[in-house]
């Protein structure tokens, strides 16, 4: 994304005025809106958008437009977030042996189309090492068993942490983190589970859904919560399945739903597109 | 469908020989093998097969054909049904006061997709009587209450059964049917769930998709079994939703949906494609 | 929709101060934006915007409020249009012999999700007569022969303005409408094409698809302008095909794209979703 | 596949007696019927079959079984090829600058999705190499200017014939092969055109989606013939589009179709699953 953009994430009550306020305070300080997209849950009153504009034409300077932003996020009671679009995130991948997603994540990467760093691959299996490294990306192996779990995750998030990464993508990471370790990113760490959920919860879904025939499998990118397969929905992909489909037929078929629906969720998050609240998201497009 | 074609369809344990016993035996009557499309399931290690074929060039009669076919079917323990194209098969429609899928099917069926006679609709509210006249089809206004469910399923039962009706198809019919009423029409009643099931089971599906936030919505059309909401799936489609759509919304999104999936099953089963077995269903297309 | 519900849309070059500019004066008058959305075309440097919002909180009055954005309109060079939600817009539905367009708009407009009036059907076949009495709508036969169709066209055009329609929607209406006609009605006229433009133009599309032995079959909603067939596109969709699939099939399985691809087109238009620029369309979801 | 699996492909006009013919003699060689999938184009009065089998309890050998099927072909003018699975047919990827395809052949062939051997990859751009390398494959730079294509394609036919490639994969080949190479390989180049074909042909296809506003685009797989984008079309796909999307987010959306539609023809081609005749293909599922 070029340097000048940036982009403004806001969610607070629903109030007359909103939208001219935000409007106004951008435009008061030369900034030329590019995009602006709003959602208003007449349930919950809420109230939130997304707006990107150009930075290229501020007539006064950063620190003003955030003092400008500050003042009327406090007027409305907002939460927001503002991202320049020079700032590069960093993004750690969580790998396991299946690895059709951490080559799907990192080739999308190269082809330029997820603005971030990858800055490390984290798996609990060795296998994954050639692959980070024809991507020029640092590999790291910190295995995992019931006894090591605990230093496991504290390795990772040493790693996490001295580089600064901002989200974790876990790429059908076959190990489940502890309450503690997610809660330390909320809504900074985003799964792919293969099955369209709630249908198919915890282990072995594509057998689940073999032994249940359903005639259309699908992949859930979501969140990760301290509930298992609960977390906050992002993106959700499905493709037909028949009597034909064995349950390695499945599996594969999912392989291409798992690395779209993944991938997409990983986009919407660095293009601060997602706003996740009340146990699910707003995912402007 | 042409009064010469016929359709074999056929489910055995697997064994050598099945496809050319069969083959062989409509060979022999003068047969002409139009289609045939075949499914052996290894795990249940079982075979199924369905054949159209052409009569008109019979060298023998109809009932030489059968006891052919018989004879073959004993040899391999075989089930079996054979269907004549100028066998008309009688549907009943049971519908509530949504009138999408009623509204749906009787269109199809005018448009010549439905090969059946459409022999009467059933609905516990007036409403759709004009609906059904407009078709010219007969029209039976059965109203259910707790009280007189036993009596209501007694009399849909004798207008059915009076009729002749081979097929019940449950048009987002509002009432559960009684375990009792299930047991006299096994594969015979199919019914359309507005959710992508086994996800979101039971009232409300809609609701419940909007509160999880998922970002599809399906739909799923099943033979009645006697557990709600769990039997054999026929066919299931699903389309995007987002964070814009209300409850209202998901509601209008899914008619789509529903009108689509229930419309192939009911063609599905009329063009003999469907055979049960294990709790699920083989369609062949 | 509801009455104190309006919707305004706008198209301009690019400006600086635009969307304070119109969110300012909405709010100056005291109305409540519930949704905006907005697009900006780098390349051509135009702006398009859309913002729903509510009246029943106005200050000031309905003419004080088209004043004010009069003024700012004005100062933009905006073109803009702005709907009033108890305003019921006319819908006139052209229909031929095929009756399933014509059925799924009178039964979706009958379930509320057509927010217009359908002020008549015309049809240069009787048969659509009792569809249309079915529905309660005023029904004009106007067969239209090589020798009458500028009388035929001349008497459309005399009911249509008799009525006050302002959309008329082809709804598998077999006959090409004169420039004449089409120039009267700009952006105002949505057909229903049964491929997947700019693929397959002209007569018999379904067979052309058939030829070729295309993997999947569209259909293509779109505003009709001289250009037969080249209109700006509102609304495609696909669904697969197969070598199994006869022509009649394909024609088959094209009636459930169009009538969904039509009736959204209808509705875009209806709750003024859809702006005109370059021979395309903006339209905003 | 596994060694003792073997395919048979059949053409031939219809007639009576063709599937029990051929069953016949499997079931007479002691071959066991795993799979049947038959076609008739009763326009062209064509048939097409699809037989796999298992050889593990043949009780004679596979000449004599093959003797059987040629003496029944030959009493059925029939056109069949008989694939043993133990027989690895190998594979060369064209690849250019873009690389997406190339990845995607490569991880699907290491997942076991594609059953073949990958014998090289050539590409007119030395950027590739150290992808083919990285996955252990035979790289080849050929270079093509205007001046040297027939030289190159010389080059690359003879590394191809010296490996005994069968099939070639044109995974974004930006060179348009020459008729005379093309005609060397009949059925058997396989090229994706990032467009739904028929629609923008030739260049930029995703400008020229662009330009025409479509609201949807898709990708095209094909038998590669003299005729460029004509040949035969195997396997097409479609996403939304919308006037959000500018010619680059297109090539990106586009991206994943293409690698989806090329990897999908090209494991229906090694499956024996196509058969091309008038210009398109039968593709059993």
């Amino acid at each position: 994304m070029s340097a000048h953009i940036a982009t403004l994430l806001v969610a607070c009550p629903d109030r007359k005025g909103l939208v001219a306020s935000l409007a106004q305070v951008l435009y008061g300080h030369g900034a030329n809106i590019l995009d602006s997209d709003q959602h208003t849950d007449p349930i919950a009153s809420m109230f939130f958008q997304r707006l990107r504009f150009d930075l290229s034409s501020l007539t006064t300077d950063r620190v003003s437009l955030e003092n400008g932003i500050r003042e009327v996020g406090a007027r409305f009671a907002m939460e927001w977030r503002l991202s320049y679009g020079e700032r590069v995130r960093k993004v750690a991948i969580f790998a396991s042996k299946l690895e059709h997603c951490l080559y799907d994540l990192l080739i999308r990467h190269r082809a330029g189309e997820l603005a971030c760093e990858i800055a490390m691959v984290i798996s609990n299996h060795a296998d994954a090492e050639p692959i980070a490294r024809h991507f020029g990306v640092p590999f790291h192996h910190v295995p995992v068993t019931a006894e090591t779990k605990e230093a496991a995750e504290a390795a990772a998030h040493e790693l996490i942490a001295a580089a600064g990464v901002e989200l974790i993508v876990l790429a059908r990471y076959m190990q489940i983190l502890s309450p503690g370790f997610v809660a330390r990113y909320p809504a900074s760490i985003i799964n792919i589970h293969h099955s369209f959920l709630p249908a198919f919860v915890g282990a072995n879904p594509y057998r689940q859904a073999y032994e249940k025939g359903v005639k259309m499998i699908g992949a859930t990118s979501h969140y990760v919560t301290a509930d298992l397969d609960q977390g906050p929905i992002i993106e959700q992909g499905t493709v037909r399945s028949s009597h034909r489909d064995s349950v390695d037929d499945l599996v594969r078929k999912g392989r291409d739903l798992e690395k779209r629906v993944l991938a997409q969720a990983v986009r919407d998050h660095l293009e601060d597109r997602i706003l996740v609240y009340a146990g699910k998201t707003v995912v402007f497009d």
